[in-house]
């Protein structure tokens, strides 16, 4: 009764129409559209999905034109379904829009049955195909539509092996392997109640819904979690003649890259297997051989698919990652989608190609995920140091890691979590691993090839991988690896190197990542394109020099508490809490001024007349004492122990303090301007340190230091307007005993909701706002990060009640509600007021995205996050959503 | 230069002018246009004072303008200031638009000086009386002027009365008081270093000044913050002819009610002194007669004096408070305002101006300080115990209390703010002591009568007061009191009782207060003009029952966990918190359910089917164990002392589940909602026992519960929707097993800055919302209560860097702006949704006011604050600003 047509012949789709017919389907269409070869078939729609997904019907008219697009299919080949001389097989494959690879489910060889297996034998002449076949599809079948462990299937066949002795599958004769359909058929029988279905049109029903139901299995969902992939789109499934890459030695399989995904180099990059099913070289099985090997053992083949591969880009206009399969000598490409690429390739590629003409600086720049970045700037192991390595691997993911070993999943991801470092090593991973590879430091693999799930996934995630490490013999049982007779136990360290495969015995220092010369070009570009300012979060001259190496245009943040936490001032600090009065305190401050000048000093020459702002000390004065069940218990020990009256008077009265000081939620306590409104002195003498040290770096660099004064923890605009009049005069006495001018600003952190909904008013005094959306998410939200991050905020993630850790990407709705209103709101009253962000989410690029919507002056972020600040900045002003890429 | 007029004569002006000319000035104009005889004289503007206050400069052409009106006053007095023969003497008094009694200066007999002195005594052929009058000028000015101790006058005073043998000073002759006139000028000279200005238009000039000044002091700055009287109105300065009460025995001054400002009976009350000023009586020196006598002494004059009371209640339609002095025979009027009153007065007065058609209900309703009904709702003494009193003084301000000695105002003010219960007992009391009124219970003194400064004041704040208690005979230095022998020492219990004048030793218990007919008639008339619903915070059926008795509506919100805390109960919920599964957890949950639902059936009972609002458990857990640091310091004593190994291992496990539990910022951890999402057994056990005594109760009355189920601390919609969801099919299930239809309502607390900005969101969710402003204050600004107040919030308080507490009185800007962002948003999606405020705020008269504006279905308070409420919302629907009334 409905008027939608859910059924798409290839012929009839395009690239265009990839929200509807998902990432792979379209393109299986628009190849066919370009004449590349590709085996015919048809699409149904992600819509058919959702239908399905939300009543768990077939839409109306689904059923029939699934018949009818059949018919066509089978006109077309020649071949029909069920037909026992010549059966038409097809491939039942998922398809969203964005890709999720190895998440959702696959069927092949779907149509054999008892009856047809031998008619495909006698029409190929090889029963031993035929059967061989006929067991996968039972085993797939089994698995995805029947929910049966693989693992049954597994043993199944090991048992077959060793029964007749045979070492390899391909060991098996067709005879082995018709009794191996038979043993599968019990299998389901026995697991799952249920007679294996020989009527192909019921295989494929039975398999579409599958599919469709595989978009919400748990594994699918998790990934769309990390990925931000929406769970309402569904996805499509791809119908298509089967073909063969299994049928002999004219035949095989085989995965490419338009450019090699690891180094971005412009090289025909891949792995394919003589006689193999695509899923061998993917699953990491058997060890794939390199691509150029093609064009030694089928020359003509590798030429057809080097033309390919230059259409493909010229078509698409960007890298394509590429399966194909060779029947018989025949081609046929399966699929094509622009490649996972990593960090350093995506640099590469896009400069390769904006130099060739082939896309824009925009374009180029829009495909670079900011993210990525990130992976240049990770350690690699320290050059200086000389190290034997243990063995080696396949360089399947850069970076360098050290951790300790664990061998499952669970165990990776929960003590990961937990902030331990772990390396999970597994003879290979599959995608109910995920969780384990969110968590861990690294992932070493004694299977699989660039291509395995673990170099995919581990690549996208920019974490190290190791893949294919043979030489490990990996136990899990007695979670042990030995490698030439050395033995490595769980939570023994090791180190690895992602970026050359090897394996180290140990810790191994890591030394700080070095930057190519792509990286500079590519934000250039983005630098020329942005429209928000990129500052860092230091508080040392170090961080703030690495802060300008990396691109940083000043500071927007320096927390003075670090320098009060250093080990030569705490004393002093501690003598100024427990001072008595005024006077007692602001000795103990004087001796602190000459360390906080130093410092201030050393920032500003550092940042060479860029702006510095400098946040007034913020935290609650408890922070600097020991804490107070410490104490306590350690005053109950003394009188216990019978310690000197002495002793136990001096505990009692650091006892009586720290309790006076003890606050009930520190957060919402004494802090922040709090502090400097009851106690000026301690504010009074750091604005003193800054402007002593502004000018001393003045008169002797002869560049006047670009000064911002901030005040923290402001809610109301008397609070600012006194600190305020603090600073103004402290700062001005200074510049009259030292008769210089130096500029300087002073502005205040908004953290506090109440601040961001009357910034009018706190904005009549501020000459810059800093939004602290770290403190302002807890505020808003009521989280305390502390009590949140591993209890009732894990729980809520995990169980959907949030989609993202509102501390990692800003809370748009909420906090960035008042974000948007406080940016109206002051510079209602005060049009040249500067606003940045100095929060964590100043680095996050979907929270860069909203910065820039709300026109802030620029965002700050740690030394480390400047770059993909500096992309995702330049991405907001292409106005590109922030969300996953929509290419891949 | 200016067009500005400075200074308006009497006649110039009328009671519309108060902002400008201030109550006084404006109110002896009316007066003059009535007809009612008034000393003549002019008033300078509070619009100069504010030009003063700013500049410390007269604005330009004042001091001509106030030639020009002194000019006129000499013309119209026939005589002329520093007329050696006749002279003009002036008062010069303060007069700020809202009534700040004894707050700021006042100067009489300005005018003399050795020359002047003589013609007055010459032309009344008094000279004691001119001496007299001189030397408390000269005591006046030097006090107000110069600065000085009046202490030192005093004592020069006592010093030569003992010289002389005077016990009283009228016992002081012509020549006594002439030579004190040289003391007092020498000490002058000596404390200020300054010659007496024997020039009396040096001496107008700078008593203007010091009027001026007075704005400014410290006891006006905080009588204003107290009072809500905006620092920026300035006063207004009277200049006026004097006359004199002290010119003998046809001579007198007094102040009158124009109905008994006690209880409000429709009687002519007050009190006088014979040949005396007006500070005589007003400070409590002498013991003043009541006014009845005066009707005695001069029949005429008391006469007169009646008519002008019916003429000035006729006018102003308000009872008023009066001063007058007699001289020589002649009523003069000196002031008159509306009178302050005790809340029982102000009901019966409104009630009988109803009554009598003077004012409408309404105007009535405007009249009642809507705080001032608590007075009546503090407690009495216990009837039933039966106490022989100590002593007695004056009933001055109703009301009982007890508390110990004290006998200063600081000791009072330092240890009530701790919380203490104070009685401060004074020999008389004067504005630098009003910080000791504030915090204590009650105040005693051993002079002074109705009118005194104790007893004003303490009316005012609805505190108790005995003024007058003549037997108590205190010595300060020694703290102690001794009443026929007997002695009272500091910190002694004492009990007041302030609406009979009793003293008690020891502590008397007290017992609730009673409600009159009055209190009925008035708030019934409340009900009729209010548009907002009141209902009441009570966790128990004996505070449902009193709310009712009050009025309460419904209960707004009934806290579970208080429920938790009881002694029976406790062991339940520290065995569920220990649990370490879920069913382990239900088993203990099961064994709370009869307790939480024999607590709900005792609510729905007392309640009879008005809306019963019950949240489901907000505190974190750990709130029901023992404090970490105390666990820990008995642990390590345990350890210490060798106690055997299976205790100290039972006290490791409580250690750890503490330290588990133990929260950074439980304020902002897991809390509220957050319970009942990761346990959801903990909120479905409180639905069912809720639901299931909803039915008890509906089988046993027929009348049917009004259920309100209210989750807290909701951030995110997903949070209620999930809690909404478990909330039904509880709910469902237990009206399923029992055969019964209840209705119950599902909604939410408002009370993070997320809920409100989201609110829409949220809305989608809720059948009602509440905003629970006391946690949305704490979150919205960054306050800790606990860690607060007595701390920073105090300091802030002191420095007027927050005018008002924002835990007492909603902050409307911040806080506020939250609310009503809210209330828009939500009733944009569901125009049906009910809107309440449960904070401390609801029953807080400008916060009502508040919720009156921003279309809040009701408020609900603590029971006593009922009446409060249903006033202040009368009040707020009459579109009454909340403030300070204007017409005091």
């Amino acid at each position: 009764m409905s008027d939608k047509k859910y059924v798409y012949d290839f012929a009839e789709g395009g690239a265009r129409m990839k929200s509807l017919l998902g990432g792979k389907g379209a393109n299986l269409a628009e190849m066919t559209f370009i004449g590349i070869p590709v085996p015919q078939g048809f699409i149904i729609t992600t819509e058919a999905c959702v239908h399905y997904s939300q009543t768990g019907e077939y839409p109306v008219g689904l059923g029939d034109e699934i018949e009818a697009h059949l018919a066509n299919l089978e006109s077309v080949t020649g071949k029909k379904l069920s037909d026992p001389s010549n059966p038409l097989l097809l491939s039942v494959r998922s398809g969203s829009v964005f890709s999720m690879p190895g998440m959702m489910d696959t069927i092949l060889n779907l149509g054999l049955n008892d009856v047809t297996v031998e008619g495909l034998a006698a029409s190929t002449g090889n029963p031993r195909f035929a059967y061989d076949s006929y067991r996968r599809f039972i085993n797939m079948f089994g698995d995805v539509v029947m929910g049966i462990d693989p693992q049954l299937f597994e043993d199944a066949l090991t048992q077959k092996k060793e029964e007749v002795g045979a070492a390899l599958d391909t060991d098996l004769t067709a005879d082995d392997l018709k009794d191996i359909t038979a043993r599968y058929k019990a299998i389901l029988q026995q697991e799952a109640g249920a007679t294996f279905p020989s009527d192909p049109r019921e295989q494929l029903d039975l398999s579409v819904r599958a599919v469709f139901k595989s978009w919400d299995n748990q594994r699918a969902k998790v990934y769309r979690r990390l990925n931000d992939i929406p769970d309402h789109l569904g996805t499509a499934v791809n119908i298509q003649m089967m073909v063969f890459g299994n049928k002999g030695e004219t035949s095989g399989t085989g995965v490419a890259f338009t450019r090699n995904p690891s180094d971005g180099n412009n090289e025909f990059y891949g792995e394919w297997l003589l006689n193999a099913q695509g899923e061998d070289v993917v699953a990491g099985v058997r060890h794939p051989r390199p691509l150029v090997e093609l064009g030694e053992v089928m020359p003509e083949i590798y030429g057809e698919l080097n033309t390919i591969r230059d259409k493909l880009e010229d078509h698409y206009r960007d890298m394509q990652d590429v399966e194909f399969t060779i029947e018989d000598g025949r081609l046929y490409m399966l699929q094509t989608r622009a490649g996972k690429r990593t960090a350093a390739a995506a640099l590469q590629i896009a400069v390769d190609m904006v130099d060739s003409g082939m896309i824009t600086k925009e374009e180029a720049l829009s495909r670079i995920e900011p993210d990525a970045l990130d992976q240049l700037l990770h350690p690699t192991l320290d050059p200086s140091v000389q190290m034997e390595p243990l063995t080696s691997g396949l360089n399947a993911s850069p970076g360098a890691a050290t951790g300790k070993v664990v061998f499952t999943a669970d165990d990776a991801s929960a003590r990961g979590a937990k902030g331990e470092k772990v390396i999970l090593v597994r003879w290979e991973t599959n995608p109910d691993d995920l969780h384990g590879l969110v968590e861990a430091q690294g992932v070493i693999t004694s299977h699989g090839g660039m291509t395995s799930h673990a170099a995919v996934v581990a690549r996208g995630m920019g974490r190290p991988c190791i893949a294919g490490a043979a030489d490990m013999k990996i136990d899990v049982v007695a979670k042990e690896i030995t490698v030439d007779g050395v033995v490595i136990r769980e939570d023994d360290w090791i180190t690895m190197d992602g970026s050359t495969g090897r394996v180290y015995l140990g810790q191994v220092p890591l030394a700080p990542p070095q930057i190519s010369g792509n990286f500079n070009t590519v934000l250039r570009w983005a630098d020329e394109i942005r429209k928000l300012g990129v500052r860092a979060n230091a508080d040392n001259p170090e961080d703030a020099r690495r802060a300008r190496e990396f691109g940083a245009e000043g500071i927007g943040l320096c927390r003075t508490e670090h320098m009060f936490m250093q080990q030569e001032r705490l004393p002093h600090v501690r003598d100024m809490i427990m001072a008595d009065s005024t006077q007692e305190r602001e000795l103990h401050l004087a001796e602190l001024l000459p360390f906080q000048r130093q410092d201030f000093d050393g920032l500003f020459r550092a940042m060479e007349g860029l702006p510095v702002t400098i946040r007034l000390l913020d935290p609650p004065l408890h922070e600097f004492l020991p804490d107070i069940v410490t104490v306590s218990v350690e005053l109950e020990r003394m009188k216990c122990t019978g310690a000197d009256g002495g002793q136990i008077a001096a505990q009692e009265e650091l006892v009586a303090k720290v309790k006076e000081l003890h606050e009930m939620n520190p957060m919402l306590g004494t802090r922040g301007c709090r502090l400097g409104i009851q106690w000026p002195e301690i504010y009074a003498m750091q604005v003193r340190a800054i402007m002593e040290a502004a000018c001393d770096v003045l008169a002797d660099t002869g560049k006047t230091p670009c000064v911002e004064i901030m005040i923290p923890l402001v809610g109301f605009g008397t609070e600012l307007k006194t600190m305020r009049e603090l600073t103004e005069a402290t700062a001005d006495a200074v510049l009259a005993e030292r008769r210089m001018e130096v500029p300087y600003k002073v502005g205040t952190m908004i953290e506090l909701p109440r601040a961001a909904v009357t910034a009018d008013e706190i904005a009549e005094y501020a000459d810059f706002f800093s939004f602290g959306t770290n403190d302002l998410t807890q505020t808003t939200l009521g989280f305390s990060r502390d009590d949140a991050e591993g209890k009732f905020l894990t729980h809520y993630l995990k169980n959907d009640v949030l989609k993202d850790n509102p501390f990692q990407k800003l809370d748009q709705e909420g906090v960035g509600q008042l974000v948007a209103m406080a940016a109206e709101k002051s510079r209602g009253v005060n049009p040249e007021i500067k606003l940045g962000i100095c929060g964590e989410h100043g680095g996050e690029p979907s929270s860069i995205a909203f910065c820039h919507r709300v026109g802030l002056t620029y965002v700050s972020c740690s030394p480390f996050r400047v770059p993909v600040a500096r992309l995702a900045a330049a991405q907001a002003a292409l106005n590109l959503s922030g969300g996953p890429s929509v290419n891949a």
